[in-house]
């Protein structure tokens, strides 16, 4: 089971975590799935809080995908409460799932004085078994009469499945002159596992940001950080990003997402997105070494972006870097294999900033040693130039090892 | 090294090999990377030897795809000799690449007493070494005045480098009364691995048939079988099928490729294409189990092959079958990150036969005796039904074990 997993080698110790002013959370013990560990989660945000969201790209997405993806549209972008589950994915629950949203969300409604529309919901764990609303309702009354401003720890750990590490980010920056925080926990290890499953990240801030900005800061910030890491390349079913603003900084809003008095709020809600995102990547299941690949002189950015992902999903890439093996024949093969325009004779690699290879051909009597030494690292950079273009980008990956085979290709039991 | 991996559990005996009129071949160990073992393969052919040729799709081709392209293009499809070496597979070698394979076809064709172009060349095993042709070009004479029509097991083990067995497959046929002989090697393991790689596949008759028709009937059975198969998502650079026809048998030739009196020779070469694909993943690196993905009800027949692609390259999916766990909602998942159309309350799963999931929702008490005694056996059965259209596709593929950790995650040296 999860909670008998090692810790990942590459865990990180949650930072002091903050009150974000207008949020109440808790975490409860419910048995959905999970024994003695906790294993729902409810926050209770001021009313007129802001939310943006985005979610998987799965065609095949959990009922409280589509609970989340509704409420968002008939609101407009507000929101009081979330309740997550982890344990019961509620995926591939047909008409059941549904309703189990449906309840789930009035129950929720009912405690705080809202709609339902206004409470979100996002679930994880097993797929295909049936999550019966009353696990979630009968505990959340009491859940909900004991949330304070200062539960974000037992938040983080409440959302954890197969995760080895609880995971949160912090930063304080300013609005306007206001200062404001925004906080977030994550969980995630596999982009979808067995009994577990999927990536769900939230965040909180007490800037006052209004609803449609809030989802283009979200969107425009998601590219280079949750949406450019990868474990498997499988694509989990309930995959969800969900940034709340409840104003209560009182800052003056911001006119639009350009806005020059967003900068350092964007610089600082990259920096909590990519925290998450590496944390993520950082406990993928088995992984004992993250890896960034970056893809310059391609075609396009999107071109790079391709090229970049096919490296970083590449299963003998990933084998490579486990085994400390500066295999660069390997990553030669993932830039051929991505379709994308590339042209071997003015490919260049570069290893931990070393190159190996040039136009085509690898660099003759190069000091191996730098680079055998950044092979036994734990964060290890792959840089490929195309050579034929202007296009950049860049992915992160975790290692493929034998904990990886352990983890996912067990008994259900 | 290559020669001390256990033997695959899914290994196949050679089958009775025959002679092919109007084809000599040979093997020698010409110490190109692996010391005491044959790793220099030649073939020679009648004078108008008809052949057709398929190549890797990935873009950073090595040196001999090149060369085999350009030479088919010359010729206009005839050939007189193949030269094959395991051990470096002349990849992203630059200039020095180049000049290898005018060498080495160069020598070839003075031996033969042909023009170079009527020799083809195809390399397997490390990428970007530089590979000196006089390590080819010194020992052939020898290998070539010792090669007789009855060596073809000698070849199958020439043009081995991570296999653990030695691939071969023969049928006899008719075309307008006439008997003939379609006997072929292959060779592959993963779809491209470290000091090694590649898939390649040489396939010989003695029917008649012109080079277009030739080209057309490979292009066609190659379809459902090589490229129908995935061991890691991995494609090589160097992925090689060539089909000659020696025309020794003096059947009348046919006029199109969609002759009624190919039907036979038709289904005899598809069957030996068939059969070397599944030896080539049943030697899949670390396979103990392969499976076959059977999609219909899909929008296009495209559609249903990449969500066969989807599931069949899914590291969860593929460490589930190494488990013997019969987890649908991996496949769920696999479905719906193709991005491809579907319809979560409309798809239905079987595993071995018996259905698990229909329309959307999991069977309800359906008998798991069956499904977890399939799960348990070395040929597994994954069908799953969109239910929104026509489309139909499979793919075949094996499992995910430690196996393909330790040959992929170990240190070059």
């Amino acid at each position: 089971m999860a909670q008998s997993l090692p810790v990942s080698p590459l865990a990180k110790p949650l930072p002091p975590l903050h009150a974000v002013p207008g949020v109440k959370l808790g975490a409860y013990e419910a048995n959905i799935r999970y024994k003695n560990r906790l294993d729902l989660v409810m926050f209770q945000f001021e009313s007129s809080t802001q939310v943006a969201g985005v979610f998987t790209k799965n065609l095949c997405p959990g009922a409280p995908i589509d609970w989340c993806r509704n409420a968002l549209q008939v609101t407009g972008g507000t929101a009081r409460a979330l309740v997550v589950n982890a344990g019961n994915a509620n995926v591939f629950t047909g008409q059941a799932g549904k309703i189990t949203t449906q309840e789930t969300a009035e129950a929720a409604a009912k405690l705080v004085g809202c709609r339902p529309e206004e409470i979100l919901l996002a679930s994880t764990g097993v797929i295909g078994e049936k999550l019966d609303s009353h696990k979630i309702t009968t505990p959340l009354p009491h859940l909900f009469s004991h949330m304070t401003e200062t539960k974000w720890e037992e938040a983080a750990r409440g959302i954890m499945t197969t995760d080895t590490f609880a995971k949160a980010s912090t930063r304080k920056t300013t609005i306007n002159g206001s200062t404001v925080i925004i906080q977030g926990i994550a969980k995630g290890s596999g982009m979808i596992a067995p009994d577990m499953a999927t990536m769900l990240c939230f965040i909180a801030t007490n800037a006052a940001i209004p609803a449609p900005i809030l989802q283009e800061l979200l969107a425009e910030n998601i590219q280079d950080t949750f949406n450019s890491i990868t474990v498997d390349s499988d694509t989990s079913t309930s995959d969800t990003v969900l940034l709340f603003a409840t104003g209560t900084a009182k800052n003056t809003p911001p006119f639009s997402s350009q806005s020059q008095e967003l900068n350092h709020f964007k610089k600082a809600l990259h920096e909590v997105l990519l925290d998450l995102a590496l944390m993520v990547i950082s406990d993928g299941e088995g992984a004992q070494k993250i890896f960034k690949v970056c893809v310059k002189g391609a075609q396009s950015d999107n071109s790079a972006k391709r090229i970049a992902q096919s490296i970083a999903n590449s299963p003998l890439v990933k084998t490579a870097i486990a085994g400390e093996d500066a295999n660069w024949g390997r990553v030669v093969m993932a830039v051929g294999k991505s379709g994308e325009p590339a042209n071997r004779d003015t490919l260049s690699i570069m290893i931990g900033g070393i190159p190996v290879a040039i136009n085509g051909v690898a660099v003759k009597n190069y000091d191996e040693t730098p680079v055998v030494a950044h092979m036994k690292t734990p964060n290890i950079l792959i840089e490929v130039d195309l050579g034929i273009g202007q296009g950049q980008s860049h992915m992160w990956s975790c290692d493929l090892t034998h904990g990886y085979i352990d983890i996912n290709g067990s008994y259900r039991s």
